[in-house]
């Protein structure tokens, strides 16, 4: 059964073989900045300023201590005093070009004193310009990974994408969506502890091939100043979404976490436009009308 | 007794003339937009893509109907089904140029069937380069117009700004505060709602004089592309304090309020990166170091 440890330095390696795939991809470097949390662990941010990737993210943390009475509500597991126990990756990606989707990406275990412990994570995709057919293909990376542990996964988990990543204020799904699952115990579906553990591996180790592809099929096409605009304005839609209705940044944010960790997430540049209007048939309005739930993108 | 007709034909009065003197000022014009809300009433939505001010909004509304359960529970009025009517006017106006200010203004008047009514409101400067002079001469105009009223509105609203406008996340003020004030009901500090109603006008009129006088000092300043470049991150702060710390903005997107009249106030351009770092002795730095509580600009 893996512990703590393995799995910590699992998501250490994680975040080296995603960050070495897609500074080679992109041609440059990611910069280093290690912190520590003052109530116990730390992490490594790495953020790139790169050729296609116009800001990114991947950072590892491995944290522990007395839960926070915050925490503990939030999870339901009443007010007694616990130690906690939380690892993992957690990326976000801003390309320059309009055409390259931003991604985003977190896989993450936690482990309470007295034995209880899950996984969680997943991979979404945000396209400011949405292409069905390349939607399609992420969405069949995502399947082709779940179905390998259970056939409802993928169903299951694209369905809690599309209700997690949603903005209710705009009636619109941040993005194409993808995967978004937590909570995942042993024993889960049957499954157990390892089979969880190497879900998230598959989920994990999905990321970069599958971005770097979509990197490359998009990265080359030309776009005007008005399609950059477009970019800042669904950029603007990122923001909402992570700081008004994202529960983990808020209750980072609230709770005094580590800031410019929990907000690597936020893009370059991001705008806004009062009461913005697509012109019609164009492929703004295109991508517009599907920011829908239950898209079901993988037919 | 003003009722709240007469209040609301003043408010409709004071957005003209402050669209009027900011159009002139900056030499260009608001474009309206009429709405219309679902539960009873609506509003003018006047929106600036100017020389000076490169995004703005004046907007005025009068809304009525069943106060909302969350509006009554935020209210702390108890459960009974009550009707409302709540009307103002807020303004917020990013200026192109970094050595021009961001300035917020809010006034309003709310009244519950019943009889209880009252006057709440503010204006607020967040300038992207702190100037201590003209922070400074900001306070004082607002002090003066408080001090018509009662020696202890200056110094308890004042407070109240800062207290309000304050990013816990980031240890920081969103600017060098002003006045912000709620729940002025008639006999506040002794003053009748005739008293109340000329202190809230006072307030609604010191607007567009002193930001014009703001404008008109620094519209002229030459600006570098870093100077701009961190107005950017400025304004990527303003987006934080809004959409995680403003109680109206996160009641408003919460209740189904209107997205774009809410967003209003968010910039045309933001921007974030990943612990940026000011150099030391820099206007940067001694603008960061400023954004604290109890500054006293007054002094």
């Amino acid at each position: 059964m893996p512990d703590k440890a393995t799995i910590t330095t699992y998501f250490q390696s994680l975040q080296d073989d995603i960050c070495t795939a897609i500074a080679t991809a992109d041609g440059s470097e990611f910069t280093e900045d290690q912190w520590d949390r003052p109530g116990g662990g730390g992490g490594r941010a790495r953020v790139i300023r790169g050729n296609d990737i116009e800001k990114g993210g991947v950072n590892f943390s491995a944290v522990h201590g007395v839960l926070p009475p915050a925490a503990a509500r939030s999870l339901s597991i009443g007010e007694t005093e616990t130690n906690f126990y939380a690892t993992g990756v957690s990326i976000v990606l801003h390309p320059k070009n309009p055409h390259v989707p931003i991604i985003h990406m977190n896989v993450r275990y936690f482990e309470l004193d007295g034995g209880r412990s899950w996984f969680g994570g997943g991979i979404d995709l945000t396209p400011h310009y949405i292409d069905r057919e390349q939607a399609r293909w992420f969405h069949r990376q995502l399947k082709e990974r779940c179905d390998r542990f259970h056939p409802d996964f993928y169903p299951r988990f694209t369905k809690e994408a599309d209700d997690y990543f949603y903005l209710p204020h705009r009636q619109e799904t941040r993005g194409v969506g993808g995967i978004f699952y937590d909570r995942l115990e042993p024993g889960y579906e049957g499954l157990s502890k390892a089979a969880l553990f190497d879900f998230t591996k598959a989920v994990g180790e999905t990321f970069a091939p599958t971005y770097i592809n979509l990197l490359n099929i998009n990265r080359e096409k030309s776009f005007t100043e008005q399609e950059k605009q477009w970019q800042h304005l669904r950029r603007g839609r990122y923001v909402e979404f992570n700081l008004v209705w994202d529960r983990g940044t808020k209750f980072g944010l609230t709770t005094n976490g580590r800031t410019e960790s929990i907000l690597m997430s936020l893009p370059p540049l991001a705008g806004w436009e009062y009461d913005f209007k697509v012109a019609k048939g164009s492929p703004e309005a295109r991508t517009l009308n599907a920011l829908r739930k239950e898209m079901n993108w993988v037919e």
